[in-house]
């Protein structure tokens, strides 16, 4: 099993920076509403998550019929392979390991774009040169994670057009586009009715801290792509305590604003105080900062008690390579502290 | 998308006897622990589950090794298909849908052997006969959904055996096992050990009522596909609500008496008073009835606010096949009361 960030679970009682989540931890309303579908949970959920789909219709401005909703948005990675099951596929390396994973499933071809150190880890303008014809699915996750760098509106929309003209889908995951400072330059959502092959990831997850609950969505014009989706899954993956604790979500405007202004600001001491204490950051755009160190520096936190997230398992890189998450500034007070003792016995 | 039982979301306010749930309701031990879960849910799902596993491995007296946790048993299933990617799969007709619609999403050949309403849709011997080189992968519920038969241990013992030596997995949905009154006479879990090719399939969603949670299990010695089936989903798929409420449901061990023994009752007076209406029953040994009556029953008794599950979709049913949940006494009454004027007018 690849290893992720988030293993609480293997090492307890960690201040865990390996889990890119809201700092602000999940809110009251959704905890209640969550309990609340616990208790309504002698029920099937509903398969079409009804009420679900129409409050995300709303959020984002989309027609209903747009939208499906899965058990995190791992689960819709999962779903659009085997319902698309493409032949070859383009990744970015550095990139989430769900896709690949997914794609192999499916036996897919999957090639990678290398994102290069030389170029801090931007994407590069031959991205759109290595969109040839013969590929059938392209992921790209903007801001991306690890690197939390975003690609501006204009160059995605050649991306996409490019990706339209050769036949392949894009998979937009967006699950971080609303840490951005700004989330619309950012984001392809105006596109979804003009080109049925995007297709647009989103999460509660990291937005709403709510990992443990698995909420995650999708946005995309092709109804015969979503048709396939639903016959690719089981009809009751989203439970209802989540279906619950989504449409409770929604209504967290003043929180979703609250942690953007906390992310930004924090994001920022964070990224200087790392570079004045000699590590190579890359100007992270989202809720977690990439940086180069000492390999090694993720073990040694460990020893304090931190969980950072080793990047050195992602496709493109090589051990010294580490994300942190931007947490409440007292946390990353504690990172600081950590790092500035673990830094100075390398 | 297939029509199912439970759907109280396209029927509202109606007593639902179209899904096969414990008639108790889901335990508040259950509610507690899932809401505790909610409130947890900040952070990822441990994807092991190990907390959960080595509860479930002492409740079934496995080794923990050999148990994988689910989104729901439907999940395992899409899983399994994914993972071992059969070529060809016999399953029971009527039998629970999502195996042949999780089977489709791998191209796979379905075959199906047809109960038949001549023997009382008891499985006839010629089954061990269906069972030939070639199968890659059979399905058997036990007892089966929706007529609520039960093979006993020798039958399933003669077709384990028959399945290994045809070089066939054999997967045994025991969903409803605990259920019967003798659950160990119709179960192979004792066979786990001596038989990689049996993959047992559980939930907790039926005996614990708890299907808006999202929680299955499988039970299987093959460790090599436990690997495949990790690699062919997400890593969180179970959510922690529902990781949490599996471990307090393992310790209602009353509840589950109680629910058995009231079922058991239930169960003999309904099918006496559904046969005394002229439906012909078929002695289900389950917590669900399979009779025959007229073909329009369903939508007769929806306009009494009382929804059956209709049969007629199941492969080799044809309309007139219903399916009624056993529920509490008063609510039975009401079943009994509405067929009783339903059937008059016919």
């Amino acid at each position: 099993m690849h290893i992720h960030g988030g293993d609480i679970y293997t090492y307890q009682n960690m201040l865990d920076f390996s889990a890119n989540i809201n700092p602000l931890g999940i809110p009251e309303s959704v905890v209640r509403a969550a309990a609340a579908g616990a208790a309504a949970s002698a029920s099937y959920p509903d398969p079409k998550c009804r009420r679900l789909k129409a409050a995300i219709a709303a959020h984002e401005q989309t027609p209903e019929e747009y939208v499906v909703c899965g058990n995190g948005a791992a689960d819709l990675i999962f779903q659009l392979a085997l319902a698309a099951k493409p032949r070859r596929a383009l990744l970015l390396a550095p990139g989430f390991h769900e896709y690949e994973q997914a794609l192999r499933t499916v036996d897919c071809q999957v090639d990678f774009f290398y994102l290069k150190e030389e170029d801090g880890f931007r994407l590069a303008d031959a991205y759109l040169e290595a969109l040839t014809p013969g590929l059938d699915i392209v992921f790209l996750c903007n801001p991306n994670n690890p690197t939390g760098l975003a690609v501006p509106r204009p160059a995605l929309l050649r991306i996409l057009e490019k990706c339209r003209d050769i036949g392949a889908r894009l998979v937009m995951d967006e699950c971080f586009n609303e840490f951005l400072d700004e989330p619309a330059a950012y984001s392809l959502k105006p596109e979804l009715s003009a080109y049925p092959n995007l297709f647009i990831l989103k999460a509660f997850t990291k937005i709403y801290a709510m990992p443990g609950l698995r909420l995650g969505y999708g946005l995309c014009a092709d109804q015969a792509l979503l048709a396939a989706l639903a016959e690719a899954a089981q009809p009751w993956s989203v439970s209802i305590p989540a279906q619950e604790a989504g449409l409770a979500a929604l209504t967290e405007t003043e929180y979703v604003a609250r942690a953007k202004a906390l992310v930004k600001d924090e994001r920022e001491r964070l990224q200087d105080a790392l570079a004045a204490l000699g590590c190579r950051t890359y100007g992270s755009m989202a809720n977690y900062i990439f940086f180069r160190s000492v390999p090694g520096l993720a073990e040694a936190c460990r020893a304090h008690n931190l969980l950072l997230r080793d990047c050195s398992n992602y496709q493109g890189l090589c051990p010294g390579y580490f994300r942190a998450a931007v947490k409440l500034p007292e946390q990353n007070n504690q990172l600081l502290a950590v790092l500035t003792a673990v830094l100075a016995e390398f």
